[in-house]
């Protein structure tokens, strides 16, 4: 109850013994005056504080439940042999970001005093957040929101860069250089260039511009997927004479329930990107971004039906679960200034890339499981230059600039990760083990024991 | 930062000069107390603006998120032939609503400014969101909340009215016309019937009651949904010799997946109805709809439990899951003013309506395949009705006349509609399509490649 | 909008005639400094009314999701032939506990007026809602909170108790008894241990501390479903030898989905225990939590999963999912006061202590289907003792005490319950009707009729 200090403080001076001169009586009234313009002041930067809180703490919790909506995708997207190793994997990158996250890449993003003073190893594992129970004057940044929220809010984004990964590695990645590598991008890949923007770094000098991580946190999951998915090759038997074979996934209502998930968590993703909802500017720009993440996405999914009916005389449903969520990664580098019209324009050219890539990719023997390249780094790539169509603050040389030094630093920085896995341990599971199914072999327990394979 | 704007005023006005005067002194204490006031009266401007649009903003989710819901009921009721098909529908029908609704719908609903101006065409697509980065003067209702929010929130109302329609017409219809269908209920049919009502129409002068939308919403879906089941026919060898062959669903943990999604949604569907949240008064009147909603639904799961117990000496998990969303539609047209006592009720007679209407559509030949009609249609009108047992405000003959003019309206559009489509494109697959699955024949994608069928 | 009232009160003052006279002018403008106070008072009462009831309604939001958490677990973690019947017992088992909290818990646990004043009798079911549209002065709590809010959230907790039994007692248990006992448990048992602590009862004055419920929700469930499980005995066929029958199973992906969902909904569990976010304070502590909530969750994973891989050369998904619940019910009790690291820790060893419980309650020949015994009994024990490690207001020895006395407490009560059901309606399925599976033979319905079964 803060309010009561301020209220004492006038108490206190109201107090002060009226002399009966006019001129006094006018400070009086001057005093009267500030006093209340310092309630309201501290009314309303306790008001901002909390709704700018509250916004990362939904926010967070949104995008915390597209780490379930990925399980569920590649879950769905692999055949029914794979299913236990890719929810196993899910669990285990999220909880491993989780913990990198807090021990290293927090600190690594955002390097605040604790990293200044005490150095990079000193800075391990520092308690980020703020002292149980504070007083306004106590507020690490009073004037804007609580480190913890911040704190959980920028966490669930490091984890989405890891979901995207797994997906086009799956069916035939070894668990344990696949979580190695989990904690190599969470704590060091993702946190290094997100500061590049997000922290202040570089590139936000340099005039790029990524609202919500078109770039930052999609691409940089796609092109590490892309450099796994060259390393580690195709699967066994995927591409024979020259013809892709399907390899349809085992479980399209799971599939479905997974793109529902990603698409409800991505308001938060988008929407609390806004950073701030304490001002009736702030959360009309939030409301805006809602409603244009939503137009995006259902623009993706409407092309992605159309193209397919056009191309193939039928509908794929699992073009149109990855054209909603293109849509949704080509709305994420601006939501906030495009209208609706052109938040469904932007959302269905993700939806025509989708359809496009998809096939090229398999031209050019690079097997991607879920598709999650198409999806997170082409997409993504497109949304980020979308930027320019609507942001008069932004450039098509600013973005360029964003899109390349990113791709180079994570094709780099990812391929000599993934390169050294692959000779100390190797990447690959055995031939036989692929065919066979990663879930017997290498965990001993099948997704769905009691039925029958067709 | 609005605030900061009356602060200064307040400090341009201190610096008038004390002229020692004690008239002008009391004038100063009387405007330091105007100030103070005006301060006061924009801050708590601020804060509803912000609260209201906050309920827009987490009840448009939880909506939105009920498309998941029914795509997942729906997918676990029909049978593994057709999953793939209605996982494809319950996408693409969202995924249009979002797009009519924006296009022509919302303006349609409530015909605002661009409307009016610029005539019908004109408005097609208008933008209807708030500039970016508005101050509190440019907000277009700042009393109220961001037009965003609203949109946003309108637009789930929107969308749930079409998924209502697919689970009822599945395993049958083709995705074609029933497509064609969504986009007509979504832009025209939905938003006109709703303008009667919330739109400030003649509905709403007559007297009518529809809190959340138990007619509005749910029976037109169900409306619309019946006049295909009539069109379209019962699926192949549903009944026969006089008898209701049964065709159990695929996947009942799906099913049941779906209804804790929509019962999770139902709180914003309900709870953002009162749609303000700014003042005590509105927050303790969303908690009660949280709480009453909450007893509805468990009412009629009970309710529904108890009586399939009863009649057939086996609860019914297909009849306890319609129970409950039996239950939430019964609530939705008053979830305000009745106690938890009287909503626990009305929900357990919203369990009993599924219960009895189920074999009796049945021995009419009306072939709904996961229940759409008994749920939406006629526990709506039940729940429509209910209205006069707790809000004084209702009348027997308003809500009639609002339960017999959507009927009308509905029944006399969507029939046009559907016979249009059947004229000209047919709308059901062929019989050995139907017999077969519509997902290898129209869509070449199994839901569940990896298991033999029983 | 009750501002206005002061903003009245306050013109009145204003128009008191100016007299000329300093004295005078300094009273008015100390008037103005008490009106701008009083203002801002009710202002500041207003808004943390609207956050707190706010952070109930999502926070029982967030647990009402959980029931479907524990449904998807469940369902998921037996086999295919008992799913139906789990479904059915999780759906059931929330709407009677939705019921019978509103008729007898919630006036039992927290004993009002009505209680007081028409004795127990008198106070079954009464309306525990405030009054549709109160002003400020009307509000039960003005200070607080909505009563509608608050009941929502503990309506929720009351529900997760009787979830966790149903999982433990899957597969064997007959429905109506199981029905019987959530009843009692919900009714009477839950309110009145709860009443010790959060009701301000005897266990709070003997000084032990449980945040959100480590003990009072998770070890209560978990020493119900202990006791019916050693009543009950183990399945058929599941100790033979010496050995322990592996059963795995039927959905793997369903598990993984309802640990994720439970996950999540821990987040309002959890965070909503703070009780109030109106103040800055209170918001940071929320935010502590959430933070704190995951690092257990992720804590308890990643231990569990390096310990299989230890003991077993093999990761193990369904102890993964177990370790993340274990370390989310170990932070229950004091998720505020510890830090990230120490969060992490105590989650850890939750993830430790489910991964030796498992074998050794098999050693014991206590079946329990689905692990809850060690997540939420034993991990709930342990997070009840590592209140200690941070919380320098809680000792041993109250912990010890509240852990003593309800699990006393609880395992007389639901013993006596279990016996009295097992001697009057019998509380098992007879053998055929166990191996053949619950789904057939007690419900009459397959939850997946299309599949063979392997």
């Amino acid at each position: 109850m803060k309010l009561t200090k301020y209220l004492m403080t006038g108490a206190l001076l109201a107090a002060v013994p009226a002399l009966g001169l006019a001129q006094e009586a006018t400070e009086a009234a001057e005093a009267a005056e500030d006093i209340g313009a310092a309630g309201l002041a501290a009314l309303n930067t306790e008001m901002v504080f909390i709704f700018n809180s509250l916004l990362f703490l939904i926010g967070g919790l949104l995008v915390f439940w597209m780490a379930a909506g990925f399980a569920m995708l590649e879950a769905g997207l692999v055949r029914s042999k794979n299913v236990t190793m890719q929810l196993t994997k899910n669990v285990a990158l999220f909880s491993l970001a989780a913990f990198f996250y807090y021990l290293i890449g927090f600190n690594l993003m955002y390097p605040g005093d604790a990293w200044m003073m005490e150095g990079w190893i000193g800075a391990l594992g520092t308690t980020v957040l703020e002292a149980v129970g504070i007083g306004a004057d106590e507020a690490v940044d009073v004037e804007y929101a609580s480190v913890g929220s911040d704190f959980f809010f920028q966490l669930m984004f490091c984890a989405t860069t890891a979901s995207i990964v797994s997906g086009t590695l799956a069916e035939r990645i070894k668990l344990n250089p696949f979580l190695v590598f989990v904690v190599i991008l969470t704590a060091l890949i993702y946190p290094i260039q997100a500061s590049w923007t997000w922290g202040g770094g570089w590139l936000d000098a340099a005039g790029f511009s990524d609202f919500a991580g078109s770039t930052i946190v999609h691409s940089v999951g796609g092109w590490a997927a892309l450099t796994g998915a060259l390393i580690l090759g195709p699967r066994v038997g995927r591409y024979r004479d020259g013809r892709t074979i399907p390899m349809p996934g085992s479980n399209l209502a799971l599939a479905t329930l997974g793109m529902f998930i990603l698409w409800m968590g991505w308001f938060g993703f988008n929407g609390a990107s806004q950073l701030a909802m304490g001002t009736i500017g702030d959360v009309a720009d939030v409301s805006r971004i809602f409603a244009n993440t939503n137009a995006a996405a259902a623009g993706g999914a409407i092309a992605a039906m159309l193209l397919t009916m056009l191309l193939y005389k039928k509908p794929d449903l699992t073009m149109i679960l990855n054209g909603a969520l293109a849509g949704l990664v080509s709305i994420t580098a601006e939501p906030l200034t495009p209208g609706l019209g052109l938040s469904t324009f932007i959302g269905a050219i993700g939806g025509v890339v989708v359809v496009l890539a998809v096939p090229m990719l398999d031209k050019l023997k690079i097997d991607d499981v879920v598709g999650a390249i198409p999806v997170h780094l082409i997409a993504g790539i497109w949304g980020t230059l979308a930027v320019v169509l609507s942001n008069g603050d932004a450039s098509l040389g600013g973005q360029l600039t964003g899109i390349i030094a990113t791709g180079i630093f994570v094709v780099i920085t990812s391929g000599i990760v993934w390169f050294v896995l692959k000779a100390v341990v190797g990447l690959r599971v055995d031939r036989e083990t692929e065919i066979n199914g990663l879930d017997m072999a290498e965990l001993g327990m099948e997704a769905y024991p009691d039925f029958t394979k067709g």
